[in-house]
Formats: structure tokens, C-alpha cells, sequence
């Protein structure tokens, strides 16, 4: 268990090739999503619907349950969000090779962020909206971060997510011949001036340095979300998902 | 300065009158807003243009600068986001009879809501998107809470928002004549169907419970946004964002 709780530190998760992923509900979606498990913790005594589910769902699997007490698998799970389950699973790679995409696609590509918060809201929201792939370009909070994984309410295990470096990101978008729309708080053109029904790709920067400047480069058009009161932009995960439902809003009106 | 402390609680800042501003940016923009400071207190040594900024502001109006070492500066300020300026600001009543609307609001409700992160965060969105006006309807966090004041980056202070008991609310919104459009998960209008440039409130409920059932007898209209993934609704600021941002696409297009 002491190997486990070790898990949090990203370190260890690259030499192991484990993660932790925190919550019922998280650990059913990770065993839908085709994540390999390996062992998981249950509090004692812990009760309800989504628990029951979950350990079900791993006994199935023959995967080892381990009953805890209350005070180790505090230290085990994260803080005042845990709610009884914990399961080790296996890492997974994601390539940008490994996304399989429709001929139209509509892509959301984020460039470094950083907090886990972020990444992970990114992710759930564009699950939601139907986003075909989603690119963590040169990313400071990994897929497999606790953290991003609780955010994500579980869509970090989805297919159409990679992780690439900023090259490699370029070439292959370039190569897909996708519309480049970059997201830029000081753009003069709203958002809702491009046509989102071809193939695109949504860009969005670091929360506090933005984007580098590569991607004017590839000729990509920039973007803002107008502004009407105080502050000059918004949180990067909210202007994703504005983006990211107007181009669902396009794409789904006959 | 142990005194300043206490008003992280709740009930001090009732029982006093008083709030604390975290961070130079949105101490300035609640010196902006018009908000009626009290004292200052700043980190020994914390330098950068926002913090001159912001003590320039507080010494034009004569507010008192308490300079103070590291150590105990880490206890008035709130964790790792304390950047060296913390202000104590009178509290002020927010009544929905204070609101002064156009004559063709566009209005964001939020009921019960309980996270200080979702509620900063849909007041910073709601500001952006040039909502008229936010009523906090039986919140659970308050508009004065630090981390509210914080997620919001000082929007918390802004004219047109407003805290009121369920009753009162409905009977205003009745009187306003406003069309009523209510967001649940199980609705089967998509959030796209509704015409927001007639006058409209758009109405948001609590995290886990959703809205109270109150909201059907008036003849609102529920909606929901259409969820393409695993997941069967979003999170309740990712969904003002796109709400308020589909209603300021319609009104903005000519």
C-alpha cells in the first residue's frame, strides 16, 4: 500500500508504469475505457450504489481487492475527496500514431498546461462536446496525474487523447490539413467568425504564457471570446468548452 | 492582524462587517469596483508592477499599509496564491432591489451553490459575457468568501450581483416577466433551442442536487447540453459558460 501511495509522485508512475486512479466512479470508467487494473483499495465498511458497482465490476475482472481502515487509506487516497475506492492500474502510452480519427475531424490542441484542474476539466468537457482527439502538446500535468484523472470524472481513459511534442504536434497537423484556430486574448476576431464544420483544430496556450509563437507560423487564425466587463480573458478550461460547444453547435445544426 | 485572519470565517465577516481581498489584481479591482477599504497589509519585500500598482491605489486613498514579515504573512494569506498584497474591505449588502437592469436583461441564476471555485468562476464568465446581472440564490458560499473573491479575479465586486432566499427570487423574476430557462442533465431540448435575445434568465442549480422543483411551476423551460461521451452532464460553471456565451452569440449577431 506504502507502494501505492507512491503513485502520486509522477516519478514513480514513470518507473512503474502504474497509476492510481481515485473514486468509484473513476474506477468504473477506467475498467469501461479498457484500462488494465492490478489491485484495489476499498475502505472499510464503506457503502453505496457506485461502490458496489465498482468492486463488482473488479471482482469480475479478478481483480485483487484489498479492505483497508480508515486511517491508512487516508494517507492512501487523495484528501477530502476520496470516497472509498482506489485502484492501481497499468500506464498506458498515447501518441499521437495511436489516435484513430473520422474524416472530419475536429481536434482541441492544448499547449503546456499546467494545472491539473485545467487538463483535466479539458478533457471532460470535450468528452461532453464530442471533440474527436484531444493533444497535450509538451504537457506540465500528465494524463495519469490523480488529479487530472478526478477532474476528468474518469474521461482521461477515453480513446482520442494523446500526448506529443510541439514538433511533432505541428508536422502531424500539417500532414491532416486541418483549419488552425488558435485562441489569443488580444485577437481582434471573435470565435464565433469560423466555420467549425471543416476539419479543425482548437488551440489553446499555457494559462499564464499562452501560446508559443509556432503556431502563427502554420498560418492559423486567431481567436478571442469577447469581453465585456473587467478582466481581459478567461480561465483556459472554460474558454475551451465555449469554443469547443460552438463548434459542436455548428456542426449539429442542419 | 489576528483579527484580519479570522475573517477566512464566515461568521466573523458577518459579525464585523468586514472581507479580505487576496492578491494585488483583484485588490485593485476592488478598489475599482468601489469597495471601501479598510487597511492593507503587504509582504516585506514583494516587488512587480502589480503590487506597486496596487499600493499606489491603496496610498491615494489614504489606506493604512501594514508591512509585514514572511512568516506571518503566510497566515493571513490564503496558501500557495498569496502574491504579497492582502486588503480588509467593508462588506456590503447585495438585495435584489440594489440590481439595475436594462430593459432587456439577460440574467444568470444559481441556486444553492456550494464550491467557492464554481461560484468565483461563473461570477468571472458571467462578467465576461456581459451578464447583466447573477443572483446567488440561497448560496452556500458567499460572494465575500476569499476564495470566491479569488476564483472570480475581482468580478466578485462587480455592480449587478445579488444574494436572495428562493421565495423572493421567484417572485421578482415573475414580476420581471423574463423567460425562464432552467439547465437539467435529463432535459431533452438542447440548450441551443431557446432565443436569448428576449429578456432571459438562464437558471443553474446546486452541484449534486440540481435545482429545486419550484423552478417547473413557473413555466421554465429546461434544457440541457448534449453530452457526446461518458458523461451525462458537465461541470455547473462549464455549463453557465457555454449557456451565457450561446446567449451573447445571439445577441451579438446581427
Amino acid at each position: 500500500m506504502k507502494q501505492a501511495a507512491r503513485l502520486r509522485d509522477s516519478r514513480q508512475r514513470r518507473k512503474t508504469g502504474l497509476l492510481l486512479v481515485d473514486g468509484a466512479r473513476e474506477t468504473l470508467r477506467a475498467l469501461q475505457a479498457g484500462v488494465t487494473p492490478v489491485e484495489a483499495f476499498v475502505l472499510e465498511g464503506a457503502t453505496g450504489p457506485r461502490i458496489t458497482e465498482a468492486c463488482q465490476a473488479l471482482e469480475v475482472r479478478g481483480v485483487p481487492l484489498v479492505q483497508v481502515a480508515a486511517d491508512p487509506f487516508s494517507k492512501l487516497a487523495f484528501g477530502d475527496r476520496a470516497d472509498g475506492v482506489v485502484l492501481v492500474a497499468q500506464r498506458c502510452e498515447r501518441p499521437l500514431q495511436r489516435l484513430r480519427l473520422p474524416p472530419n475531424p475536429l481536434l482541441l490542441i492544448v499547449e503546456r498546461i499546467e494545472k491539473p484542474g485545467n487538463l483535466g476539466a479539458i478533457l471532460r468537457t470535450a468528452d461532453g462536446a464530442g471533440i474527436d482527439a484531444v493533444v497535450a502538446v509538451d504537457p506540465l500535468a500528465d494524463f495519469d496525474n490523480p488529479n487530472v484523472i478526478r477532474a476528468s470524472v474518469g474521461a482521461a481513459f477515453r480513446e482520442g487523447i494523446a500526448a506529443a511534442p510541439l514538433d511533432e504536434t505541428l508536422a502531424w497537423l500539417a500532414e491532416l490539413g486541418v483549419q488552425l484556430v488558435v485562441t489569443r486574448p488580444d485577437a481582434s476576431a471573435a470565435y464565433t467568425t469560423i466555420d467549425y464544420r471543416e476539419p479543425t483544430a482548437i488551440v489553446l496556450g499555457n494559462e499564464a504564457d499562452g501560446l508559443s509563437a509556432a503556431w502563427d507560423r502554420l498560418g492559423a487564425t486567431a481567436v478571442s471570446l469577447p469581453m465585456h466587463g473587467i478582466a481581459d480573458s478567461l480561465n483556459v478550461s472554460t474558454t475551451a468548452a465555449v469554443l469547443a460547444y460552438e463548434a459542436r453547435r455548428q456542426r449539429d445544426t442542419p
